[in-house]
């Protein structure tokens, strides 16, 4: 409907041409910078061919998601995962560009399970046979399959988990038993509603040899196993009797999938659901052959933190690009200083730039990183195929660290971001009311952060005590190295000198180095030394992992922007302004630990604060182009106040004016009458029948 | 529909046999800590009148509420609103009997503003005349109003607002016009679909004396001013022409009010639209005459901002009452030097003590400071009623620097305690996905956090740059007093010892009195005397205005311990670890300040991380007892983990398996069939029909 708002402008200068300027101030291209970051593997490639084939189906359309009912937002979602899943077969896409689609269209689709950890268990942990039987179903959806592992009583601590299976010799069956309500699956993806098998992980209860065929038999757990069960009817689409499943309702995000709850009463499955590339139990005797190789699940976990970590950088980027340009565009107050002057562009005040430009300088850090975990894991991996187990500890402790370390920083910095925006950071059309949620769930899933940062320290004081029994040994690897030069000096009572990190970049990761192994050091001597409590030590093994992994990001920020010769000099100068950046900021926030370790001065730790601001400043005139290389869409951003065009003004008002489905409807405000829509009656009891 | 979960019992030893364990191991009395805390102003006799009456309301059922669309969410939001306005009919109930109810019920009423900011604004604004018009309209809900401030393109700058109201001396009117879309009023709450009045902030517009009757006069804007202007029809609530107002769509919390775009087109309003009780326009002449007490709207905001940080104590304690009885119950993982024994609660580790006890502790430094906030403004504000305005620049720097302090604590402190839950502090029935998104508005409103802390720098400057230029005359106050024995010390290069704080209570209110003089004197060094630009010294004015907020929390909690002689030694004892470890968790987190002020030993802040962990251990068996004292009812938290019950497992499973809609529902999995739930047919088409 036509009114007057229709030719209403935003006051001048308006978001295009505000950011025009900011993109044409930068001496660094984007395009190259996107080359440098994103041409790899053919993502840029892949996401321009993608991208317009899922913009011209109206089910991807995402103006009305917000205002969905919970089931009607799970209906949506089924019907897109149908469409995604015909569009694989309409476009002969393979399993990267339906990632791609998946990514861009950003639903947690009600099919993610299968199409990820259920397929993922079956090709792993299933026999050559069982294989055979089922990956056709699965590759042509036939069946829908989920992952079961997770319980209402246990998560972390999978060794706890209640569920039973327990082996009954007369009639060669598995009985699936629940015997606590804490033993109920639960937070199981795509098995709610969706799926109509599952890979069940149980404890697997064995009669004690000797036992096997008596009328009591004695039961032996050899520890949870996985195994898979059908689980509802295939026509019906009904639970099998003997199991209850349900999706277990709204959640902080996540809305578009279903996880479950589910449980067992005495339901039996056969000899062969107990997935056996590496467990086996004999059908005929009962008797359980080991897994020859026990750490390969520790591969696939790895392999998910990994995944993980890479997949960090671009939520972190999204946030960040939405809140360049937005705060790019907005004006608010002039300065103090300049009553006379304009009005000052957000980004310009020290105290948004100190919120948003050190996020920036981290999606660049969290890329780095990302592409050097991808190449450890896969280097590692070739090496475990092989035999040579010697590099999983290594990687399993950086994949862990890195998890935890990096989804906190994302976590934190999209609601950094968000609170950067100011009050419009509140509203639907920032961008982030899926994005923050969603993300959320990244620091619980796949091993809490803080617990598993104990694996980390656990392997660190390993090679702390290795170190020290073997000081006078050559060293076997850059960290043994380390940890001798650290306890070397430590034992002459050296006086150490301070980096010089204004100075060198090099120095900056011997200082995070320095700070890292002290840390490390004293929780050696409290646990190793003085014998103390595992527990009583959590604390400061967590803070141990944290600083390790910081460690990490600076040492492989420096060397890759050291080794990186393909790009140009103006892309460059910035990357290192960033590394610092990043790098200081960091530093600030725990100025103590830098000082007491003697790895930073005095003197240059109250800098940093004016070297922060200095470097924020070198940032500033290129902040547009650098989040701009990151190359993320509209269509993904979903931003009013991110779009790449800054028409932010003329989108907020068109999403409020146009698009707001309350808009249609005019309310009754007296409250002495039932009507609650004008003209529809007494709704009271409709409401009610609602609650 | 019966089935063989319903006889299932959670492991054991289940939740209400750990709560009552927890409740008898501490000799503290939740019930005496309640009455200190809570029976002032007879909030506990309110809040148990009220709460039977909510509870028996099926409308008041949240139950289902996470399951509405936004559309049928408004629609119960207006629903209950009506209701709850009955109910104050009904019972004869006080303003703050309305308040505990609405608290309670946890919905934003779409009436909120017409109760809070619209009655205010009449009350303080209107002339007498003015009010005899509208007061009893507003009392009897004849009309409902609004407060349309903000625009889209202005938010924290009032001065800068676009909306014009030009002054029409032919026809004694102003004219109400948005020059520009950034014009449009953005995010006044309950105008969206609600009211049909409201309080129409505009630049006030009048001709330059001598042009009122040429054909073209020259307008003077003599800046924002507020006017109370109807806008819907009474009957069809349709907006009035020349108006366009709206809902601004989903936000990230809040869905259950209305907020508001609206823009007028030469809207004319008569003379007696501008509230006229301290600026006024002739009628007759156009003159403008100047308010008498320019200040006073300051005050109003003074005492919002004062209200939030009082209110901040309960948000949090929600959060923390939910987190310390969940953290009992659960159980993960056995002591890893200990292997035969039972897994272990997980409150009893410190990396989950560490991120809720603190926070435990802060409930109660939180509630100290909000009461002083409450002393502070309302003998402030009799002395403003008596016409000396001498307090007015304290009480509005502490209450700006409060403001932003306490709610980023809150707003940060409810998503640790969410994270500290773990896997089920994702899930809708952890009480937090109500809460922790809603609470999060509470950091841009009433002045952005960080903007609103250069307000209070400024003013501690001018105390500073006073002490400094007055330093031999007698201190006028406590403030003043400590300015001028910091310049003292600082002048004669005396040697400052650092503070004892493990061995004296009151040497920790020192210790962090002397961080933020000193961080206060570095910036009026720099601003004063170097005279650096404002803008450039906005990060280190955040963190002044942040440090002096702590000071008044540490000094009040100290003031308030010191003080108290009513209570038990226990609770007593308790109290003072709660000090303590507020204090001492807050220090660490910025220990190199501490350090690099003089104010703490390097020694006693390497040893701070040992003295947390030992008031956590100190605390942790009063953790239940101290967050029952809260008294805050299953209804409001609405959390199956925090119930006081302790029922964790049973209503987890309750909520997902009895209570969860989508369960009604059977889908069909099949992605080449176009069925989305099973015999339902060919949905696509409805489903793209509300997109």
């Amino acid at each position: 409907m036509p009114d007057f708002t229709d030719k209403l402008q935003p006051s001048k200068p308006d978001g295009p041409t505000i950011l025009a300027k900011e993109r044409a101030q930068s001496n660094i291209s984007a395009e190259e910078l996107a080359q440098h970051l994103l041409s790899h593997d053919g993502f840029l490639e892949r996401q321009a061919r993608i991208l317009p084939i899922l913009e011209k189906e109206p089910l991807f359309n995402k103006k009305q998601q917000a205002n969905l009912s919970r089931p009607d937002l799970f209906k949506l979602a089924l019907a897109r995962a149908k469409l995604l899943r015909r569009l694989v077969d309409r476009h002969g896409w393979n399993i990267d560009d339906y990632k791609m689609a998946e990514t861009l269209i950003d639903d947690v689709s009600p099919y993610f399970l299968h199409m990820h950890m259920f397929v993922t268990t079956v090709r792993e942990q299933a026999s050559d046979a069982q294989k055979a039987h089922w990956m056709p179903l699965i590759e042509s959806f036939k069946i829908i399959g989920a992952y079961a592992q997770t319980e209402l009583g246990h998560g972390s601590n999978v060794q706890g988990l209640e569920l039973e299976a327990r082996w009954d010799q007369r009639t060669h069956e598995f009985i699936l038993h629940s015997p606590t309500l804490t033993a109920s699956k639960w937070w199981n993806g795509s098995l709610g509603r969706t799926a109509n098998h599952a890979i069940v992980v149980a404890q697997l209860l064995l009669p004690r040899p000797g036992t096997e065929t008596s009328a009591s038999p004695q039961y032996v757990s050899h520890g949870p196993h996985p195994f898979i069960v059908q689980v509802r009817h295939m026509e019906s689409h009904q639970p099998l009797d003997g199991i209850v499943i349900g999706d277990i309702g709204p959640k902080f995000g996540y809305s578009t999938i279903d996880n479950a709850y589910m449980l067992f009463d005495q339901f039996r499955v056969p000899h062969s659901a107990l997935l056996s590339r590496y467990s086996q139990v004999d059908p005929e005797t009962g008797a359980y052959s080991q897994p020859k190789m026990g750490k390969v699940v520790y591969g696939t976990m790895t392999y998910v933190r990994s995944l993980i970590v890479h997949q960090s950088r671009l939520a972190l980027a999204r946030a960040v690009t939405v809140a360049v340009r937005y705060t790019s565009i907005r004006r608010q107050f002039k300065d103090r200083d300049n009553a006379k002057g304009p009005e000052i562009h957000v980004l310009d005040y020290p105290t948004v730039q100190i919120r948003i430009l050190p996020l920036l300088a981290t999606t660049y850090a969290l890329h780095y990183v990302g592409l050097a975990m991808q190449k450890t894991y896969k280097s590692a991996r070739m090496e475990i195929e092989r035999g040579d187990f010697s590099s999983l500890a290594y990687m399993h402790s950086m994949s862990s660290g890195l998890k935890s370390h990096c989804t906190n920083i994302v976590a934190d910095g999209i609601e950094t971001c968000r609170r950067a925006l100011g009050g419009h950071g509140y509203g639907g059309a920032s961008g982030f009311t899926r994005l923050g949620p969603d993300y959320l769930s990244r620091v619980t899933v796949e091993g809490d952060n803080w617990m598993i940062t104990q694996q980390v320290a656990s392997y660190l004081i390993k090679r702390m005590t290795d170190a020290a029994a073997n000081i006078h040994t050559p060293a076997v690897d850059a960290i043994d190295a380390s940890y001798k030069e650290f306890l070397t000096a430590h034992q002459n009572g050296q006086v150490i000198e301070p980096y010089d990190v204004f100075n060198s970049d090099y120095a900056i990761v011997k200082s995070f180095q320095r700070r890292a192994s002290a840390l490390l050091y004293d929780v050696y001597v409290e646990r190793v030394i003085n014998k103390k409590p595992w527990t009583s030590l959590m604390i400061q093994l967590n803070k141990v992992s944290q600083a390790q992994s910081l460690v990490i990001m600076v040492e492989v920020f420096y060397e890759a922007l050291k080794s990186e010769k393909a790009i140009s000099e103006a892309a460059k100068a910035s990357l290192w302004d960033l590394y610092r950046l990043f790098s200081f900021y960091t530093m600030e926030s725990s100025s103590y630990d830098f000082f007491n370790s003697g790895a930073v001065s005095q003197r240059q730790l109250s800098e940093l604060p004016t070297k922060v601001k200095q470097f924020m400043t070198q940032i500033r005139p290129h902040a547009v182009n650098l989040v701009d290389a990151w190359m993320i869409p509209d269509y993904l951003l979903d931003s009013a106040l991110g779009r790449y065009d800054g028409k932010v003004y003329e989108d907020l008002f068109n999403r409020a004016h146009h698009e707001n489905p309350l808009n249609q409807i005019t309310f009754n405000p007296n409250y002495w009458e039932n009507e609650i829509v004008k003209g529809g009656g007494d709704e009271w009891s409709s409401i009610l029948a609602k609650l």
